[in-house]
């Protein structure tokens, strides 16, 4: 693409930077800006900036936050003895955003993956075993996603709260998240797995019906 | 969607501004811009408000500028005499993209659509009379989209530039660029207007050889 002012060359080639955006939609958005207000594009900029030096990261439980501590963790209405467990800050706003989950998290800041470099120690490992023991901690549910290294994960922290390697038994129930048929999903087009898992999962359907 | 920030909620909602990019996008982006090192950042946000407050718009063509006249006016290789009349920036970029064209521009800025509210005044089109007549244009080339405002927008300058109303004859050649069957179009998907004009603008075979 040729471009008659660098200003504007080197707005789109920001834009284009940022995944799924290539060059044609990062024109189409500078172009966008370019027709707005002044004072709203520098707000743009301002917000995006101040986000990422402003933003901090929970000293508890990893998620974002305006302060030290995040806006979950010290709301004193949340069950502070269940925890769920997750990969990222995406998950927390995912699980959040059904209004169905009344705990408190752990964000892991990914799983193991030795494919991709990312070992236990890399990740949010050793703070969670040392907070389900000091914590009041008695229900750990894993909502990783459904990858082989996600049950890695959920594997490795286990054996890392079991009675062998922490040196006595914790009285800590330890669920996941159902795996199964989606609503709307067709039993048709499911995978053998899924279908498998959710036939050896089986629900009474009293317990089904009541939830809906 | 909920957020534990709002640091993270106020920059998501100022991406959702921008066209196309909704919700789960907007917080996509800010996420990856999240993991990015605080410079980057910070050169992100600076590269854009520097492009909206520093940019300018060429004097004499309306296309984008970082001085007072636009790289393209301000070349003395371009043919000066040979002015292509175009709706908005993105068309002179396109244009440009291609390398095959050596004069300069006018950008009109839109086309002229009453029911839009867009009439003549809100376009460059006195400043383009005035230049045709100041300049030494030999020949305009109109690169509009081909649309009725499109079409009506070409008639309007045409009448403009006619002897009646500037009160002499001008020696100007005044073209638009061709309309046809794209390149890996098909014949039986075109359009009939489209092949009715591509019939009735037919080319002599030796021209179309050569061009190739």
């Amino acid at each position: 693409m040729q471009f008659s002012s660098s200003l504007l060359e080197k707005a789109v080639s920001e834009f284009a930077k940022l995944p799924g955006i290539g060059k044609k939609t990062a024109l189409r958005l500078v172009l966008h800006l370019l027709k707005q207000n002044t004072g709203d594009v520098s707000n743009f900029s301002e917000v995006i900036a101040r986000m990422r030096n402003e933003i901090k990261f929970c000293q508890r439980c990893f998620n974002v936050a305006d302060a030290d501590i995040c806006s979950i963790c010290a709301n004193s209405m949340r069950k502070q003895e269940i925890m769920c467990v997750v990969e990222t800050i995406r998950d927390v706003i995912a699980i959040e955003s059904t209004q169905q989950y009344n705990g408190i998290y752990h964000v892991l800041g990914g799983v193991i993956s030795p494919l991709d470099g990312v070992g236990p120690d890399q990740l949010n490992i050793e703070s969670l075993i040392s907070r389900v023991q000091k914590e009041t901690t008695t229900e750990l549910i894993f909502a990783l996603n459904p990858t082989i290294q996600g049950d890695t994960t959920i594997y490795y922290i286990q054996k890392k709260l079991s009675p062998a390697s922490i040196g006595h038994p914790l009285n800590l129930r330890v669920t996941t998240i159902a795996r199964g048929i989606s609503f709307g999903g067709e039993l048709e087009y499911a995978d053998e797995m899924t279908l498998a898992r959710s036939l050896q999962n089986r629900l009474p359907v009293e317990s089904y019906v009541a939830n809906r």
